[in-house]
């Protein structure tokens, strides 16, 4: 028999979600919901689900709801699904705001629902067999992480204007990848930023390109890499450096074809885009979910991992402002 | 509405076909046939079919059939298909005798059916995108091309027996790209060939080694290296020389993970199994089938290729028993 | 006409400019210095010159001296050489001081002599190229520099203790290439460091594992990676990123050699020993040094750069004790 | 003390014999003669050598000539070398008839002194390194051989009459990597040809495109693949595959630099010419005929190699002529 599943946002990732469950036998999209009628009745219709409130989404009978609705929302959804008592995957960031995150958090805890906060990435195969060589040891212990993690163009103003800034927006994923590759805590973090990409940042209050470095209480430490522009695609690379090696994890590319001639060797573009890109990891990510559902598995990415990727964002962001080191309480 | 497929054959290949079809809306299994009863009940229940008699496969209603069974039942099942008017698609070889694989394409194409023969590399999207460029004039004229097939280990000795030999069952693969990337038809083909790997091939008449070299009339080269065993896996490699560059596909890995140490790099494996590394051509395989159906697209593997390519693998085995080359007539 | 040339300290460094001199027609080694005599004479006799005081280095007939030894001397000997006239060739650092530094450069300008200083991997071809590029637009306006520099192993205690630390030491190669990569003056500095290769370097007041951050008045951005080790050889690469893609220069090999077997592919180590990975490098420094006194050309790293990145490497060891970014005036 | 060396031919490839002793310590140029006698003195005074008759080159106080004169020039010499006692190096091939070549390098045996061929390519350190990886059993036993040697554009047309064709003048040294590689005598030859780069070599009777096929008494199996034309460079290739592996020495390129753009990426050249890519193999190779006259080493490449590369190059030309397996006797 397969899940129940209700879908609470059918917007662009909410999409890729639904031909997720649509793809998978051991789920089933019952129900989805949306502010546009229109936008929730065309992924019902695609996948034979039914359109429908948010009521009818968290109504006995349905038993996981998937919460990929405007980031200002998933608090309250949150909130009112713990209640419903349903199985909860929620888009990351869970709030913009670390206090509020913290509340719904506690509340699902409290409900004794579970909570998959929606970092991809670590659910990718390549991050994944990355961080599975880690784990066996084949580097010694984690000495420093390198992250690149540059988009390919810049997202439109009316996203930026409410997307709470690079950390909060696009770092975040990174923020979650280097507490789950350093296998530390960061207790401390260091920024440096600019706009060099679009003005448009700056309208916004915001900028483009930033490096940030963590450091944990042993000393590891980590520097993210991020642009909100990368011409030649999506850039998403990892090196891990042990006290035995380093492991490296490149970039897909489109294809796997080269061409030779008088100006050298060309090879084919990076994967341009994130669904492209993590195609597999979206995949994975809800096979996880139902495992956690049906078999009791512990969430890889919990509600505490949602909250401490927004500690280290906000610290990001007062380190930026103050010109320093911030540390983490 | 979704074209309805009667499966001939539910063995391991016939299995990938019916996954593709269940993945693609424009198709519907309707109806497995196998020598072995409980195999069609097992893929037909997994797939919402029915199993049936070749009978039903080849009633109205049904559009198309897909052979999948043992390679000495293609040609006989073409023709009654042909008869019935069903589009087919066979899995190579069309048989091991020219004279009859000659023969039941013939009575595909007076019965007006379109026959798509399962060379499924050139549906393969590195392969595709590699002679793309090739046809887009990227390496100039085309000189010379070098195909790299080895498999990760040899069939079992059973398979072997039946299977025709090497020439036949997998340099059959070979002959098809090389006819492809080249051009123009081979007019020569000159063998060599050992029992490398293991003496079972030996003790079936067959060789387990081969180096096969083709020319065409315009004086067009190709080199077909092929192994029953890679202990690095399913190494899948082309490379195509041209008068002005060159342009190459390597293999497929199993993750971009790399680990630098104090023996050197060391890069993950290349994909084991040819169902892993050609799903995805499987996947496009029958996607082109529904376009020959629906949209009378000419088949891009028609049943001269299929014959073409066992014409090639016969003037191999003529060439290594006479330690000669062989022309094509 | 070979230019005459005195060279001052034949430790290992010196070692190594003396077999440059040996290698290229344009220059003779006339005269090796050094405290240790049989140092002296063991290089002098290797090459046919003789071993002498700072005072026959300096003597007239000699066109120009190779400063190399113990950097607490490079300052004085700099100044000695100047007020002699003679080309100036001194290692990194001029000085652990940045007053003492800029006092001697001062001095060598006031005495209309060249001074050239050692920052080598501007002179490695890799490197020559990838500057090449940027320069000729390839990547547009530069935005954001990586630069990974680590040691295969930590040099020996005594030589730690009298270093400067790390910053002064190691990075302060990373600050030139920083520099003369972004195009602009960096103006803010931060550091995160720790001890996490050898506890020998707490000992000694130092760290082992850094990441600087530096950030130029238009916003441009460089990370400095650094450690005192990597088991996989001298790591030394450069990607830089800017407004139309990225050109990036990885690391020399041993070899071309690959295995591929059972356990994926195996590539042969990094270049272990710096002498080795900048051999070209400090053959094509020598070649510069010689235009700069034959032809009056001006030092691509002069006495202005050997002081800034000293100035650089203070304001990283600000930033680490005052866990702050530090702003350069 | 530095053995004395005659220099005989200073022609292109007798230049890089010139500067490679110059640049030997073991080794002294002392006579240079050519039948350009302009040439002769040229080179000699370069190095500080003397130009004279082949009788001062083989006058007593010489210890070894290197005959780097025309190819029909060099069984005479040899010959008379041997007569005079001289350690003897000799650029390939010995003679274009395989009597011939037999005939002097007996004459060289009888008079006791070492010969030592010019196949240059068993001393470059990426292929030196992969036969060591083979000699160490990393692949297991050897199967298969692909050797991949492409020039980047065909030879003046007065070269090509004289050279004895593609066999004799560039594969052969293709033959001889092939015998080293395969640790076995090739006892069959096949070999497809055509003119596909310039018709110049139709009317020198010549082919500029090649297929060659190897195979030894137990099996093993060798293709060869050269043409006159590579428009990305001077491409030297080799794969060799044994029954636990494979190993493989990929092309040198100009430098390390990569750029990454809308386009894809991008990296440089493949080095594009002999003495460029082989630059430390022909140093090497010197210091092995040094080995050789002072510690009686016995030479890598002896006269029966020699012979043997061209016994299979006269096989090769045969097949094509007959379009037929040549067993080699």
């Amino acid at each position: 028999m397969a899940y129940k599943i209700g879908l609470i946002g059918a917007g662009r990732i909410g999409r890729v979600h639904a031909a997720s469950i649509a793809a998978n036998p051991r789920a089933q999209l019952v129900c989805v919901v949306d502010q546009i009628a229109a936008a929730a009745e065309s992924v019902a219709k695609q996948y034979g689900a039914r359109a429908g409130t948010l009521e009818s989404a968290l109504a006995p009978g349905i038993d996981a709801v998937m919460i990929c609705s405007a980031t200002n929302t998933h608090a309250d959804l949150i909130e009112q699904a713990a209640a419903a008592g349903k199985a909860i995957f929620c888009e990351k960031p869970l709030d913009l705001d670390v206090a509020r995150a913290r509340a719904c958090a506690e509340r699902a805890s409290d409900a004794g629902v579970p909570l998959l906060v929606g970092f991809n990435r670590r659910f990718d195969p390549h991050f994944a067999q990355l961080k599975a060589r880690i784990d066996a040891g084949v580097v010694g212990a984690v000495e420093m992480v390198h992250l690149t993690s540059r988009d390919p163009g810049p997202p439109p103003v009316e996203y930026v204007r409410v997307s709470g800034g690079l950390f909060r927006d696009m770092t975040i994923h990174d923020f979650d990848m280097a507490r789950w590759l350093l296998g530390e805590e960061p207790v401390e973090v260091s920024a440096a930023a600019s706009v060099l990409v679009n003005d448009m940042f700056k309208e916004c209050g915001d900028v483009d390109s930033a490096l940030v470095t963590l450091r944990t209480a042993s000393g590891r430490l980590c520097v993210i890499s991020n642009s909100r522009r990368a011409s030649y695609g999506y850039d998403q690379r990892i090196e891990v450096h042990g006290s035995m090696g380093m492991v490296c994890a490149g970039n897909e590319r489109d294809d796997l074809v080269e061409v030779w001639d008088g100006g050298g060797s060309h090879g084919s573009k990076v994967k341009n885009f994130f669904l492209e890109r993590y195609t597999t990891a979206y995949r994975s990510e809800l096979n996880h979910f139902l495992d956690v559902i049906e078999l009791g598995a512990r969430p890889l990415v919990g509600a505490a991992d949602g909250v401490q990727a927004l500690v280290l964002a906000e610290a990001a962001l007062k380190s930026l402002r103050e010109s320093r080191v911030v540390k983490i309480a």
